[in-house]
């Protein structure tokens, strides 16, 4: 038997509803670069769940799609504010300064941006009577969920937008886990109202079911003319565009989306409760689908040859922080069969 | 019934082999990245089929592969010499600009580079005394088969080669369409032998029954070093590498990359002496899977009723050029149908 | 005694009334990055003259300034039309493209950009369907004189700008020698007329007097913001500005930037008459400061020992095109100098 | 009277010998882009004093040096290391960026870079198995005086290096203030000693008594190839290079530059022992030209009126972090002057 997997969201392939409109469509010769009906389809599926009328682009992974998307709002000399957590900060190679762009970094908070701390940095920016000299702060990047799977109340997000109208800074989300953010008990705000909030968004596909795919929700209509150009000269256009549109359609049908975060949570739930019942201190209270625990070295060591999980860190001598991800392929009955083996570690 | 499609060879999704073999592995677990087993084999049965050792990556498509390798090979200040009908000169948006470098355009042949043009662009380049003024040319990007559908002689690239080596230029090929190179019957060139003139070049699959994917095969050992992290600096790393690893693992087994090169150019070569009996003279004389015709204006109406075609431009006040392509999705019958409406109009 | 020199207008220091000044404000204390008085009295003359209110920076060198106002015009995925002859096409060593940015050539005539050329051009590239796959034209670059010293008439520039109007293009010159054409006896545009053509240009001071500097002038409100910054991350911020604005101050003190031209013209057109009495036919018909003829090779080889002067190209197997350029420090007396050697050879 | 200048040390034009200098050889020809005699010479004196033979450049500015040394060096891919107060991290606009690199900032020990640290980061580096996913340290940037005017012991050079050559680290120094470390009496390093430990360095010129222009000096000869061709593709390249190389010509000769940083270090003494007898309390202990002190709010009030000083931030709520730079330019007087003043505050 194969060992327990909960490494991350990404290990399977996609979603069965996708592979098979994938097999079904496979043959048909439709037109290049996003402009098939499955593109089109999927767009409008999006778009009516939002009631808007967004400009939509469906792009391939969660570096490119931040890439871009911060390449296009921002002019060279001007800068994106995030945590220091942020997957933008540390773990895609300077992809966005690739683009020209600084990171300006604040602290971070649980893996959350602090609008008090946002506010402060503007404040303080603008004091300092040389900031021509300085890039030019104009956007704000967070991730929903967290880098540590922390979630944003619909009050911190209002709190966030007030700073950034005060200061004219456009407002986006890195959405790679999005579905398991709007399927956690603890979220409070609807994907209608999730979206408002923001200039730019993607609605993550990589990790929430699909072969690969991440789609770019443009709200602000400055951002939207030359997009698509934008995209090209980034390499980031599939030829055959209908790839990416077909597995949006589906994942927009019948809440295919809605219930793949709700399956990761279920899971999640059933470990995060039984991490509590065998005395396991989490090191971050996590409500979505990346938990994680402090594990005794040597349990740690054993555990290995029964699951895969994410190495996170040293806690202290004697103790390791791991990380437990579920997804929309993770079974309840695994999760049970965990627990179980960290019962007997 | 639907239209005749010669439109392009990206207009279908994968071929049934691949497809199927995407379907099995469906719900594996494997690690991210291109670390994955598929990932591994494929990379190992193009080494074994060249009888070499290099660096193999899998990228998506084929204006991203262009831009890292370019990126790759060269220092800002250096530039790529190309015929000005190349695709990175018109068609990538820019892409190559983005990453700094210059292309320094010289004229195409039907689509080919000069080895004559290029030696005497180097000559001229180092006579004039203010060169290290200018951009310094540091690499050959040609494509095999060209914009034109045509192709390179082994004395073509050989003579390239040798002055490249005269010059100390790297020497790439854009192999998006080699398939369909390899498979001509014009083609005096194996493809042992063809990757021997080259420091890198990619193997394209989207054009040659891939739903995506362009594997770079790195032959120079100077290229090598960092070359992970620049696709991953570009937002070209797929987290699920192991779709592009069953990808061209199928591809490579049981000859499945030669048997799609050869459908296109048997249904090719029926068109094109098909258009010779009809009268229909070539614009260009192209042994590959792109045919061009000149094609009186009126006939050209009546046939977009019958066929998806490729407008291509004006020939003269009563002619048009248009563009038919082949590929592994066309079927021989569709090609006399094809025929038998050009006879008919 | 020393040759003549002809070889360019960059080879003496700068004018006397300019290191007068530099000389007497030596030893002032005074605020740096140009928001001294000397930077503020300059800019205001300069707006005065033109009886404009504009925002006015001062660089330091001709490429530098075409790199930083090009992208400050440009998002990354737009490009920039140019002659094929332009210094940002050959003698920049990538300055654009270093910004991202490509060149899109158009064929020159006798240097110049022809508005015809330009809207033919600007049709294509819509009429194809596949335009947002290209660069984006968005602005239009020229230089006045041109590399080749010819002058462009009112009616040339209303032409120009008017298909800049049409499809929204920036319209921009590079004024490196603009002091030259202004006092071409050809000229019919004086500088105030001149300057409401553009969205921005460059009052060259390197050739025309100064030790250095170039002044832009942005006349365009929408090129305003940001533009401190962005001169500031391309490191083009001089710490000491005042230097800048001492010399622009004096350049434009008494009308000596156009005492600076005529001094020029004058002796160029000494030389030009002169030309025309020995026979010597004129490679390029300049009215402007830069004056090209065609030598007899031998003729070429003597004059070496008494002048310097710019090889510009071969003419035939017997003649040789060469250059010869007058500035304000060209001595008349030295031009009949030249034209007696000419007349001996 | 004026008020007494404490500003900066780029407040005045140039030390009286390179005026005089810059006056007898102005109307002189010479050609350009530094191929003068002047720059050759200013090399040659360079050389002479370290007893190498180093590629060096002259370039304007201490931003674009940076810029353009560090885009040199480094692969888009890779990124330098500072510590997080450094010049390259806050006040350049995100030029280091602009090249497409990343700053990786380590935190600093009063502006300082520590060995330890720098080891630190690098085990981490590597022992994270997703370092591939990052960017590349590639290269140490320190500044000597630093920004908090704070100097480097040789020990400390040292070790820095052996981490550098530990990790195959390229090592390079901003020495914008550079003369001001040299003259230093708690300076432990001779300029020849210095230079030793690093692959590139630069010699400031704007801040060190000229109007402008840094000397950058490469050591290690895999930097050198193509350094000119970057310089110029940066907008860097000044055409009259002779202005530079008569005023670096002119430092280095009859030993100028030590003389001026023993001008300014002498100042520095006399201020910082004043403050000591009059009670003021450093807020870091600085043995070069630039003094930090924490001052009374109602002191400082009032002192501005009577002396011109640089406001660093706020100490408490009752006191304030003021600098006083001395330069070249102060005098010895003028210290005394501002001495007296805050005595009788």
């Amino acid at each position: 038997m194969g060992k327990l997997m909960f490494l991350s969201d990404y290990m399977e392939g996609c979603h069965i509803d996708v592979l098979k409109k994938l097999n079904e469509t496979n043959m048909e010769s439709t037109s290049g670069y996003g402009t098939d009906k499955y593109t089109l389809s999927a767009k409008k599926k999006i778009n009516d769940l939002l009631e808007e009328d967004n400009d939509i682009y469906f792009l391939l992974g969660g570096t490119e799609t931040n890439q871009v998307v911060i390449d296009k709002i921002l002019r060279t000399y001007e800068g994106v504010i995030s945590v220091d957590t942020a997957h933008i900060v540390g773990h895609e190679a300077g992809a966005i300064e690739f683009g020209g762009h600084k990171v300006i970094m604040l602290p971070n908070h649980d893996g959350k941006l602090s609008s008090l701390d946002l506010d402060k940095y503007m404040i303080n920016f603008y004091k300092d009577s040389s900031y021509p000299h300085m890039v030019q702060p104009k956007m704000v990047y967070i991730s929903n969920p967290t880098e540590c799977g922390t979630l944003y109340t619909k009050k911190e997000l209002e709190d966030i937008r007030n700073i950034c109208d005060k200061y004219n800074l456009y407002f986006y989300c890195d959405g790679a886990r999005l579905a398991y953010a709007l399927a956690s008990t603890k979220n409070d705000v609807s994907f209608k109202e999730f979206a408002k909030f923001f200039d730019a968004f993607y609605i993550g596909g990589t990790k929430c079911g699909l072969l690969f795919g991440e789609a770019v929700v443009l709200r602000n209509d400055s951002l939207k003319p030359g997009f698509f150009t934008t995209v090209k000269q980034h390499g980031a256009l599939l030829a055959k565009g209908r790839i990416l549109g077909v597995q949006f359609d589906t994942l927009f049908t019948d809440d295919l989306y809605f219930k793949i975060g709700s399956n990761a949570i279920k899971c999640a739930n059933i470990l995060k409760n039984g991490f509590k019942e065998l005395g396991y201190k989490e090191y971050i209270d996590s409500p979505t689908n990346q938990l994680f625990i402090i594990i005794d070295n040597d349990k740690y060591e054993k555990l290995k040859e029964y699951a895969e999980v994410t190495y996170w860190g040293i806690y202290d001598d004697n103790n390791t922080i791991i990380r437990f991800v579920t997804s929309w392929a993770t079974k309840e009955d695994d999760c049970y069969k965990l627990l179980n083996i960290l019962k007997e570690l």
